[in-house]
């Protein structure tokens, strides 16, 4: 058994890169960019208008004139135009190219329009109302970075730059295991000795987030099964995430199978609850990662969070950051374990504060289904005192 | 124009009902509960062992045996048992039934097995390590309600109560128009006064976080051409989402076809930057709702978050709820607007702390990449001093 900062660092220290792949533009939601992002063209691509009102040359106001004849109208999409002499005006739109001769902009507000005819109501600066080209952005700088998140602010930079299609770091594929005799589908009426598989739907729901689809697998609890089965799952697998078969159980057949077939053992038991018998291991030349999970929804579900999607931000070239909570109550530390506790969360004046959550235990469910995420409470002997600050985990 | 708070306010008192639908479980996620959920069993449905060891009746104890004779092995899966003789024990496995007539189970690590027999190394206590039958929740207890966001451990229990298909609420469908005959589409090279679209994938991208996939359409600035796509639009969509053609330009037709189209103006302008000429609708018989931003990538998405976001929780029936931050530096605020300042946000001791992004103006959709989210600075004119808390919105 090993301290659960231990286990935390050998798995973010056994990460897979399993390079890149181009994926269309709208399939690339979640995804992490494998490529800088260049400008290809000057942003904004032309001298653009900002307001709606008139264009006009300075050296008019200069001048004295105040009174400008209007040649047409200029609105965004239109091909830049020319104004014929300083004595004249455009009405423009916003969005729409500055004309050649002109150099300033007065929006409707400050004008009077009559008869062909729009007289400005106050001095403009020369200038002014003009988002000059190439000043958000010049052609070929870099917009974006390798190993940004795609978000939806960033899919429109995407989109500007005419990126169709774009490079990503590729997801591992990953094969959800499910094992116990116990266990039945969830459209079948269980016998009073069994009960529905819930494990491995709420793995795969909490995978829809970070973009990957699993293959379901059910492994009866039996030794030469689950090796084949386990050892045809890795064909076409690169991470398998298992649920149950890993306590100390007569039973429990997945460490032996993993060892078999030349998964190394990184570590198996973790002084933490829940998911104290949590097994972790790799196979470095073939590219496999094992997360075996204890077979109680709650350790799976909190292993999940705390170690899984770590691994996966780690292996992706992305930081972990840590998030933090304020525990508004006590807390008695655990002497000799690390305890993931349930709580909700609400926002109060910036801060995030958690309350804990009174579970029935690892194996409820329920409570789970309520909780915002865990927050992180160290071993210890003394109780902890109210608004002290933990790590938090946020549930997916 | 009207200030924020009113129009905030407007917007979540025309929200839709749209009823409900019946979704498969794996389609489930991130929809909203239309049904409450009820335990069709006793959960745990039997008295179940929570460690791997040997059952024995407590009686046996009471009368001084601390020796017994190894029956069989019970697991996870097996029907119920019965101990034939309280000299008897059987192994017992985590997950597995407490057999009829034994009441006690001792854990692997206090016993010493031999020959067929195992004895105990400390004296236990009557009904130790059983998960007793309804001791989480009882057959019939509402376990989930009405109302409740599906998230990866709520699937959990829907799976284990067999819910292979679950009552939420209809989202609604929703499209996306941009216009604007500047744009073109992302796989064409713009001519130098052309741009290509970004603010419809955008928004496209955002949805697909609510679980919406919009139809995107694109009208050219044609007071006809508008009506009448808006028109057809209409027919099979309860949401029309546009971006630009709301200013006071002379080629911003969407409010007067709006208007033509009987869609009742509930406002046009919003004291606010970005997003000023927002122009929000209703057609409360036909139960359609018209969000017309502008045709700036920042503006659009701003107002997304500030408005869509929270009108749609609340039109499912959800809570808005405020998420803030604090700010590390001074702000200057508007006189007389609202803003929606770009920030980064980073977790510190449980609080939310943010930083301006120094953008170029509304249009500059590489700034708003690097956001986290927007705060919301009210109007005012004072300066407002270092860590004030604000607030926050996050960013999609």
């Amino acid at each position: 058994m090993i301290p659960f900062e231990n286990a935390f660092d050998q798995v973010l220290q056994n990460t897979l890169d399993l390079g890149d792949e181009t994926v269309t533009l709208l399939n690339s939601t979640g995804r992490i960019l494998s490529e800088d992002i260049k400008a290809d063209r000057d942003f904004p691509p032309f001298n653009r208008s900002t307001k709606d009102g008139i264009v006009i040359a300075f050296s008019a106001i200069e001048k004295g004139i105040s009174s400008f004849k209007i040649e047409g109208v200029l609105s965004a999409g239109m091909p830049q135009k020319s104004l014929s002499t300083d004595i004249n005006c455009f009405e423009i739109m916003t969005g729409a190219v500055l004309p050649k001769k002109a150099d300033t902009i007065i929006m409707y507000e400050q004008t009077e329009i009559q008869d062909g005819c729009a007289t400005i109501t106050s001095i403009p600066k020369k200038g002014q109302n003009i988002h000059s080209q190439g000043t958000d952005e010049q052609k070929g700088a870099i917009l974006l970075k390798k190993g940004t998140e795609i978000t939806a602010a960033v899919i429109g930079v995407l989109a500007s730059v005419g990126k169709k299609e774009v490079l990503v770091k590729k997801l591992p594929k990953i094969c959800v295991v499910s094992t116990g005799n116990e266990l039945v589908e969830i459209h079948e009426t269980p016998l009073p000795h069994q009960i529905r598989k819930s494990n491995s739907l709420s793995l795969a729901a909490a995978l829809e987030k970070v973009k990957i689809t699993p293959t379901l697998l059910h492994i009866a609890d039996d030794k030469n099964a689950i090796e084949k089965e386990l050892e045809k799952a890795f064909l076409t697998h690169d991470i398998m995430m298992l649920s149950g078969g890993v306590s100390k159980g007569k039973f429990d057949f997945i460490p032996g199978a993993l060892t078999n077939l030349e998964i190394k053992k990184i570590f198996h038991r973790v002084a933490q609850r829940p998911g104290k018998p949590f097994w972790f291991g790799i196979q470095k030349e073939k590219k496999k990662v094992v997360f075996s999970f204890p077979g109680n929804p709650v350790s799976t579900f909190a292993n999940y969070h705390v170690y899984f999607l770590p691994w996966l931000k780690r292996s992706l070239g992305l930081k972990v950051e840590k998030q933090s909570a304020i525990l508004e109550e006590t807390i008695q530390p655990h002497p000799s374990l690390t305890l993931f506790v349930q709580v909700t969360t609400q926002w109060k004046d910036g801060k995030l504060i958690a309350k804990t959550i009174k579970g029935n235990g690892s194996g409820d469910l329920v409570s789970l289904a309520l909780a915002d995420g865990f927050i992180r409470v160290p071993q210890g002997g003394e109780e902890i005192a109210q608004n002290t600050v933990f790590d938090f985990i946020a549930a997916s």
